[in-house]
């Protein structure tokens, strides 16, 4: 069968079509959103929804993340990425199953109801990470489609997840917002050139391949322009796997930080990375378990975190 | 003479309150600011002026900034600076002497004379250059406040000299715009740690010395807070020699240019650098002319560029 979304296969780089929905089964899966949300989700591939959670349970998931980032035994696992140059943890990796609030909150009706609604199934966690991009010295993250990482390097067959930003700080304009490219998600941007084994290693910390070219990333941005996620602690982003997105970095003495949840539909489990790569270890993309995770019951549930 | 401004002594970082005002004169030497903007200016450090200059001026002086940028026999000069681990020059360096059209800007009578009423004497050019922040891969500009390289590097003894930068693209939030902290030209940062000689070759690129600590950074910043000069080609922005300032990386497909000149009064000429130093190099800080600069008649001079 032929590969649709073919990259880094040494060619030039190309822009394709994307094959496949934004919005699966119309929306009607779940009823999370408006029919205004959605549409706007399908055109632009991304949806800003502001006070989701409280200013108390931003403050406890902040803590969690704080505290782990700062607990030593983690600071030495695998799941544990540092900046580039210093000890200080940017990311923690799967921490939906490190930590029971942040795995409540993968479970929250306020998240995965959005995401079982969009991709019209049942869904499971991909990947998870807390990120801080701290103060002065939060590095630059370039522009990247998740989707083409994940396509080539784990394996995942469509276009059938998305990404799911808990902002645990307030984003500004001054401390490297995420930046969304609208409209971005139609188009499959083929990269050039091989990648090495192992190359996650290094990618976690400084994108290296599979980025794509500036021509392509030029015309993306002039059909559709460039929008920073400013907004207050307890705002979520919702975008699509494909949305090219990226950040600057950060010089402010505000820290950025967030959980990171990456819901893929049951329907579009993992297959074998592409060209003989070797899968990427668990923590970065689940493949021991594919079953749907159960929503928290809104009704029961007082305290999710 | 006790050094009102010592910094970089080895000793413990210190602030330290500014001892001379930020508007000269009460601001009565030219009249090109009103009352209202000399206020600004003197509570914030700094002042943007929107459309100063016409698009077609913008779009003469890019012309010039771009095809120097591209010229191997000025690529090859010590004027100009390149992006670390990169051929693209970032910087040029002494821009009104090399180039007639910015020459003849440095004299505008819509920035000199904003520059005299605010140092109520005459003014020279004490460092000009003309910035390209490209895209995609345009760099952070870590703090600083420029006054402290001057005064220990240079030997400039008062605060009594003012930056324009003219922007000669659109600076939005995304490509890296100027970042001031409003109300820092109050107090001096007296930095940490020793200058090693020829310091300047590094620090043009990459700000290593004369490098405020975080703990000061945050204090002024809980106080003013940062704004982003994010403003249409053609504005200008006048902000005081120690105003403290920085930018993001720009991974953005815009470049970021501007022509940046520095006026100094003819009262607040070079000694000395500080600790024996040795002076750096005439074309970032001018030593062998301190001789007041001609503003342009703006009556007579129909196409200044």
């Amino acid at each position: 069968m032929t590969d649709l979304y073919a990259s880094r296969t040494n060619s030039t780089a190309a822009i394709m079509a994307r094959n496949e929905d934004v919005v699966w089964n119309d929306g009607n899966y779940a009823d999370a959103l408006s029919a205004g949300q959605l549409n706007a989700y399908r055109r632009d591939g991304f949806l800003l929804i502001e006070n989701v959670f409280t200013p108390e349970e931003v403050a406890a998931l902040l803590e969690e993340v704080v505290r782990m980032s700062k607990d030593e035994s983690i600071a030495g696992m695998d799941e544990a990425i540092t900046e580039p140059g210093s000890d200080a943890v940017r990311s923690i990796f799967k921490v939906h199953a490190l930590n029971a609030s942040i795995g409540r909150l993968a479970r929250d009706p306020r998240l995965i109801h959005v995401a079982r609604q969009i991709l019209g199934s049942e869904v499971y966690i991909h990947q998870s990470r807390a990120n801080l991009k701290p103060g002065f010295t939060g590095k630059e993250f370039y522009w990247h489609s998740d989707f083409e990482t994940w396509h080539v390097e784990d394996g995942m067959p469509k276009m059938r997840a998305l990404s799911c930003s808990v902002l645990l700080t307030d984003n500004n304009e001054c401390n490297g917002p995420l930046m969304l490219v609208p409209g971005s998600q139609m188009q499959f941007i083929s990269c050039v050139g091989e990648t090495p084994g192992e190359h996650y290693k290094q990618s976690l910390k400084k994108q290296q391949y599979g980025v794509p070219d500036p021509l392509t990333l030029s015309l993306l941005v002039e059909q559709g322009g460039i929008k920073t996620m400013q907004a207050k602690a307890g705002s979520v982003v919702f975008f699509d796997c494909n949305t090219m997105h990226g950040s600057s970095s950060n010089i402010s003495p505000w820290p950025r930080s967030n959980v990171f949840m990456v819901y893929n539909s049951v329907e579009n489990t993992l297959e074998q990375p592409k060209y003989g790569l070797v899968p990427r270890p668990e923590y970065i993309a689940t493949r021991s378990d594919f079953s749907a995770l159960e929503p928290l019951d809104s009704v029961n549930s007082q305290t999710p975190f």
